[in-house]
Formats: C-alpha cells, structure tokens, sequence
C-alpha cells in the first residue's frame, strides 16, 4: 500500500492530505437545511449534510492530492447517521482514485485489536460471501498496549495489501506528558519509534513499510531525530496549519529522497471558508474556498521543499 | 455515575461486569441461520444474530449482575449493521437496569477527544433537538496522548454523571513493552495511575471518583501498588477467565471496605456453552450457560472476598 501512496504523492507533486472532520460549527447553512428539510433536525440530516460537505471538497481537490484522512470522531459522534456518512465518504473518496486513511486510533488487545483491524482494513466472511466493513486503505493505530495489540493490524496489511500509521510523537499539546518521559535516557516516543521500525521489517513494500508513524508538525525538532531513527518508515504528519505547523517546519520530516512524510490539514483546509483570507468565496463556494485552501498549502510545502 | 455503579454492586453482591464481546465463532447456529433467513447470508443477519445473542444473556444474567461491557471492536467489525448491535445492546441492557460500560478505548486530542465524548456518553444538539448519540454510562479511554485528550471526557462525565476508566495496566501479554519501562526508577503504568488520580479529584461522586482506572486480572501485583497508589479510583478489571486470572488473585484490587474494583469477565460467560464444563446445557441453551458461568463467576469472587 505505501508504494501506491508514494505513487500518487509522486504523480501529484503533492505530499499533503487533507483531513475530513466536519465539525456543526462550521458546516454550511445551505447544507444543514436541506438535510433538515429531508430528515427533520436529526442526526440523519447532519450526517446527510457531512457527506454531501465532503462530496463537494473531494470534487473540487481530489486532481490536486493524493489522499483524505477522515477522522472518525467527527462521525462517531453523530452516532449510526454519523458511521453511515464516514462510510460513504471512504467509498466517495476511493471511486475518485482518492487513497483514504481512517483516523481512527484504534489499539486493545490481540484479538480485540484483530476485530477492528478485520471491520476496518480486512474483511469478514458470512457463509459463502465476504465483505470488506469499512474498507479503508490505511488507519491509525495506537501503540500503548505494545505489540500484540498491533500485530494483527501488520497480519491484515500484509494479507490484504493495506498500511498503517502507528501513533509515535502526537500533535496536541500535552502530548509530552508521557510520550515525552525518558525511559534509559531517551523519551517513550524513541522506544515506540525503534518498535515502528521492527514491526514495519515484515511489511516493506518498496524502499519503505506499510508500517508508518505519527509525529505532530507542531514537534519539529523531535520530527528530525525520529526521521532518522526511521529511515524507511513513511511519517504522517498531524497539525499543520490550525495547530501552528507551516512547511518550513516540515523539511526535517522528509528523507534525503523527497520522500518519507505526507503532511495532514484538516481544518485549515475544509473550514477555509471560515477564514478571513478565503472569505470572498462566501459559504456558499466553500469547496472553492478548500480548493484555494489546498493550492496555497502546497504552494506552501513545495516551496520548503524546493519542489515548486 | 461511580455511586450508582457501586449502589447496583453492593446491592446485588456482586463487583462483576459480563464483556458482552460476540464472536462469530461461538454464536448459536440456530440465531445465525434466524438472521440468514431474514437478511440472507449478510452482516445485517449477524448484527441480527449478535443483538437476539446479547438479549438472550442479559435476559438470563440481568438480576445476578450490575453491568455490562459490551467490546465495541466486537462490533466495528460488521461495519454499520454491527454498528446498529452496538447501540441496540447499550438501550436494551440500560432498560434492564444495567449499567453499561462501553468498551471503546478512545482517545485523541483535545477536539477529537471531545468528539468521542460527545457521541459516546454526552449529546448533541440538533437545531431545537437533543440527541444521545451511543449513550454508554461509562467508556474506557486510552491515556497515551495526555491530559488534553482525557479532560473532555471528564468534562462530560461531569455535566452528564457519566464516568470513564483509563487503560493503566493493560491484561495482554505485552502490555509491559510500553507500560512498564521505567521513568525515574518507576513503571511507566504508575505515573499514568498517578494522573489519573489527578484527573479524578475534579470528577468525585462519593468516596470514589468517576474516572477509573483498567488494571488486567492477569498482574496482580502490580494491581496490589496500583490499587494502594489510587485510593479513591474504581479499577475495572479485564482478563479474569479466559485470560488466566482467577478469584484470588484479585483480592489485592480491592479496598480494605470491599469495594475498589469490579472484575470483567467475557468470553468465560458468554461463550460458556462451548466450554466442557457447561457442555450439559448444548448449544439450543447457550443462555442458561452464561447464567451458570455466572453464578460461578460470582461462587468464585465472593468466596475470594469472603462476602459468600
């Protein structure tokens, strides 16, 4: 799976992601009451306006990127409607040659982890038919409960072609409260880095792994030691943009190749319309607004990146 | 919600909570092919299947016990339609009386985390509507990213008397990769415990606080410093049964007043009727199995806690 994305982020020029999190806050007017006017005010019709806010921003970025990342919270928390919308926003995505990551940071136990992972990236068998639940390409995955709680995550990538980013440095601002304790001198966040690094041995594809990392562009410094640490291991990297990240922080994340990090916006992306520099796209031309949005982001890294 | 847990406890004699986690390899030929005839071969006839399983057990086990635990990965993994279980088996056990204890292991930043919060045991507003979207009493939560993806869960367990467990020692064989290395001469896992009690005394209900703590049967030791360490803090115990820990081995999890934990067991109750022991019953009365294993369960815990 990581050779597909590097495929597409090579193709594109375009090493960004954007992050599908629809908040109510920020959800078109327009949108909101047509899904009242169809469902009534309930979750059915903010879920109905969710896909079709979504819709509307995968048509008018998917030629510019290689991916969305749609955070699951933002869906869960409409309930059923809300899974209804974020499934048919992985399969929206998928029929634009989109390749989605589920932000989902799921981690349990073996088997527990063996559900989500089967419900997420596999598929389940019922009698004679098979079917693929939620049908990401790629998830999050947390890493606490060590590697028994990952491992069926790695069997299913391997056995279905999928890929994983396993949280390493995270990007909020207490992240440092344990991530950051050292253990022998060095911070909990190199010891999970050096575990992403073995567990990605049995899933290379390509000169990098299906196992990926998490490491927060709010975290720069941090960013370039753990590049180093693992060098083969692709670096999804949270928090540019509305959590303070810009591409000149992010170089250090890359490896010498170009290649190695794909750069997430999510808010600073769907909500540009919100923003007073896209204002003059108005509510009503909000994905126009997320296209510019998205123009100016990579404008914005491949300048850092002197790729432009 | 911590006193009203303890309430149910102390009223039926029994600090136990069935894991409701349905598996498709131990579920009844007779309700597989009920939702086959129905649905045809689909995931929509195994949620069928998965919810008639879990009203059957609740049925049967619903006056012996306080609560309940359904394993939302159990459920992710049939997508929507397992989805729909999920939250069918939170409504039917909450109109039993029981309370329930989702099994979700959420945690993200702060906004995200509030998302989780909102949909699993807080509301939504919907124009001039208020929804519950999920509506679990208490939900696990994965510590790994800090305060700030804890505190909006806390802040809900406040507004709503809700109440949630932090992951401190996970039951599963590796969970002392991460948990257990040592930060300034002490386990990683005690200074989790430590925050946890930190974040407790802005949430007490009682004597103890609504946010607790998840200690795995499977390392009573490290239970016997935890629970000395969180005086105050409720631990919920997984791994009892099928993963090896027994009766007496729990002693040390709770307070010298009897009360500080409640020990979870799943696949030992409601897989009961594939096991030898409970072979009499056969497969047609599965139910009446899990009654038994329950009963045992509790012969088993009161006798270790002499309250027989």
């Amino acid at each position: 799976m990581i050779s597909k994305l590097i495929k597409e982020i090579q193709k594109k020029n375009a090493p960004i992601v954007v992050g599908l999190d629809p908040q109510l806050g920020f959800l078109p007017k327009k949108l909101l009451h047509a899904g009242f006017k169809e469902y009534g005010e309930s979750l059915e019709a903010v879920a109905e306006a969710v896909f079709e806010f979504n819709k509307a921003i995968i048509d008018a970025t998917y030629d510019l990127i290689p991916a969305v990342k749609p955070q699951i919270a933002m869906y869960e928390q409409f309930g059923i409607p809300g899974m209804v919308a974020f499934s048919q926003t992985v399969e929206y995505a998928k029929s634009k040659g989109l390749i989605v990551i589920g932000d989902i940071k799921r981690g349990d136990i073996g088997s527990t982890s063996g559900a989500y992972a089967m419900g997420h990236i596999g598929n389940v068998t019922v009698g004679s038919k098979i079917f693929t639940p939620f049908d990401e390409d790629i998830v999050t995955v947390n890493p606490y409960l060590g590697s028994d709680g990952v491992q069926p995550f790695i069997d299913i990538c391997n056995r279905n072609d999928r890929g994983i980013f396993v949280l390493v440095k995270t990007s909020n601002p207490s992240s440092g409260e344990f991530q950051d304790r050292e253990i022998d001198g060095r911070p909990l966040y190199e010891l999970v880095a050096e575990k992403v690094v073995e567990w990605g041995k049995s899933s290379m594809d390509g000169d990098y792994s299906n196992v990926g990392a998490v490491v927060g562009a709010t975290y720069p410094e941090q960013g370039r030691i753990l590049r180093k640490l693992m060098p083969k291991t692709y670096i999804l990297v949270p928090g540019y943009g509305a959590q303070g990240g810009k591409g000149a922080d992010l170089v250090d994340f890359f490896n010498p190749d170009g290649l190695g990090a794909i750069i997430n916006s999510s808010r600073g992306i769907i909500a540009a319309h919100t923003k007073s520099e896209y204002a003059k796209f108005g509510e009503e031309h909000f994905a126009d607004a997320s296209r510019q949005a998205v123009i100016d982001m990579l404008d914005d890294v491949r300048g850092a990146l002197g790729t432009k």
